[in-house]
């Protein structure tokens, strides 16, 4: 894997004893120059410790981040927000910079307590290493690598994106990691543990908003399960080193940046639907003529929601009757009688009737990895894409095997 | 089984040729005198077309039901809505009886038409049956079992119940058959096929209300798969012939009425429950002092339809902290510091965080066949119970062989 790296950002991850099988469980994400932040967290009521804590602090420029898996820290009370505070001013003291610069992030089990002692001697030994590698100016192509490794569950695959671009004539690098595979749906501020680093020069209110609105159209449009979880935090840091002009405006250079920031987490979002529990096919959802932005989401919500559809399609068995009965139960403005339902480029319902289609070349095309669904609402211009899985055996076997 | 039957009413169910293999697949229910009719439908904007037909009846008086399982006839236009009325027609035609006597009901897969001649000679045959078993008074008590088999789909076990009970020193009874098993998910005007007989005399507006009543606290209160169907009906005829003095206002033989109409839809939205497709377990969800009916209904569905939970529940493995989050993400308020968690009497969570409970013991909890987990929101007056189901390999399998 070709990472291509933002200056000045340090990664290292190992195992702490978190999780058992020496797997790697804690990770910290530092800059060497304070950061302009943005972050967006989970809706979810029920907020895991770490991510309190995280939104709690107002600090405006930031350090590091320090994030582990195998244990949530959620519905873990005061203990667990003295757990999350311990991570950070442990992590601050040993990088010599502010508790208010760290921001925190932990996935894995709810209900369970940090192996807190285990986790602080984790940081300590994490902050010598970033030190040595600062001083030897060490490249961290492979230390990336061990940092995502270690804030990931049931994910598969490391889930890396990078591109390099040119604002102002200087070589500006967006990098995004991510953990993904379960308790993925939409419509939060986030989903899952995503951070992401760039050198650009960028203040901290024009950052927040361009993370606001690639979220919305990325992350925000995929769906594995259709459970929100409690720990969903999107960090995006922004250190300057790259010395263009900030950006404080929304200017070209800002929609420059944007479109960068929205392919990285467009490709990250379709990575972790992909690598997404048990899955075994990429369905793609066009939803067009919409009366709405809202309708469109709403109804891809729905059908992405739907176990019937999900599991009709492990089972490549093209029944679209699943997907209708989903369009009629979001909450979505529709005309019932004018729905158009496409399988790749295969017209299976017109005006929400059953078409004269051949069944075998609808099964051919379910039967494939990767599958194009069009829905034509045909009542108004809005139209959306949005990514989803299939529901399989495996998937039942993950989650029914997960804690124990 | 020994079934208690209302006077004046005859049933009967054949196969017809939608379904292979000579399973039954077309039934009539019939009532020798004309009945009040309280009818409940689908909230999905997508309707079938029996949907359609049978809500647009405006008729205050029914004497015959018509339905089919094997085919939904639903997307299917047109010539689904010509069906549908076809139906109806033959079925007066053969009976003697208006059209608007009769509604009709569908159940199965979406998206393809009837084989209509074979439903007409089937229609034929069933009132030739009908008329000999009204000149013989043929006892009901084996046609009932046959009419039920016939709009059964993925059923394992025929559901009917059904009771007895004295108004103005009249025996009236009241029997309610269903069919359930998957696309079942609360919060509808009714939920799956119901069919409810009663010689009560009752008037036509006290009847609807009885029913929405009923069914708001039995049949809107489970939850198999969070998919809410095009098909969804419930129709409740009363013929008046048990001889009680009319009821036309809400006095006490009104809550008599209702309490039958109640124990059984319960009982009958049970049994759906427990024959869910693939279920193993029947879960009881107990929502205490919530803060008002809605928000404990909102926390009841969201735990009840989030897979993660049903898949935990599966494996037997008493992992709560899906069941907190699913609180969290509900639209419900919630004071998120406040909540208990019970597993049948083990609590497992207090204010919002671990106790210090036994693992094996929650184990042994969430092995049995029937569980109860009851959540106590700790912030206001409300309780209500609520009955789902785990989500297993064979729902599963059931769902991605379905149409193939």
């Amino acid at each position: 894997m070709k990472i291509k790296l933002p200056v000045g950002f340090y990664y290292r991850g190992i195992n702490s004893g978190i999780k058992k099988n020496n797997k790697f469980d804690l990770a910290i994400f530092y800059s060497i120059k304070e950061c302009s932040i943005a972050k967006l967290f989970t809706k979810n009521k029920i907020k895991a410790a770490p991510v309190i804590i995280s939104k709690n602090n107002k600090n405006t420029t930031i350090r590091a981040i320090v994030a582990n898996s195998g244990c949530a820290n959620a519905a873990t009370g005061k203990i667990g927000i003295s757990d999350a505070i311990k991570m950070c001013s442990i992590t601050a003291k040993n990088l010599s910079i502010k508790p208010e610069d760290v921001l925190v992030a932990s996935t894995g089990l709810i209900g369970n307590y940090l192996p807190i002692k285990k986790v602080i001697n984790g940081i300590k030994l994490l902050c010598k290493h970033l030190k040595k590698d600062i001083k030897n100016n060490k490249n961290q192509n492979k230390t990336i690598i061990d940092a995502v490794k270690s804030i990931m569950t049931t994910d598969t695959k490391i889930k890396i994106e990078s591109e390099k671009f040119k604002l102002d004539g200087k070589t500006v690098t967006i990098l995004g990691c991510a953990k993904g595979s379960g308790m993925i749906r939409p419509e939060l501020s986030a989903t899952m543990l995503c951070f992401l680093f760039t050198d650009c020069n960028i203040s901290n209110h024009i950052l927040q908003n361009a993370l606001k609105e690639s979220v919305r159209e990325t992350f925000n449009r995929i769906n594995i399960d259709n459970v929100c979880s409690t720990n969903d935090t999107v960090f995006l840091m922004a250190n300057g080193m790259a010395g263009n002009k900030i950006i404080n405006t929304y200017n070209e250079n800002y929609k420059k940046f944007c479109k960068i920031l929205n392919n990285i987490c467009l490709k990250i979002a379709k990575k972790i639907v992909m690598d997404g529990e048990g899955v075994t096919k990429f369905i793609e959802l066009e939803i067009c003529r919409a009366k709405t932005k809202k309708d469109a989401e709403e109804i891809a919500k729905t059908i992405s929601g739907s176990c019937l559809f999900k599991t009709a399609i492990f089972g490549s068995d093209p029944n679209w009757g699943r997907i209708i009965a989903s369009i009629g139960e979001s909450k979505a403005y529709i005309i019932p009688e004018k729905i158009n339902i496409f399988l790749n480029n295969l017209c299976v319902c017109k005006n929400s009737t059953k078409t004269n289609y051949s069944q075998n070349e609808a099964r051919e095309i379910v039967k494939k990895k990767n599958i194009k669904i069009k829905i034509d609402l045909n009542c108004g211009k809005y139209a959306l894409k949005y990514y989803t899985s299939d529901l399989s055996y495996k998937y039942v076997k993950i989650n029914s095997e997960y804690s124990t």
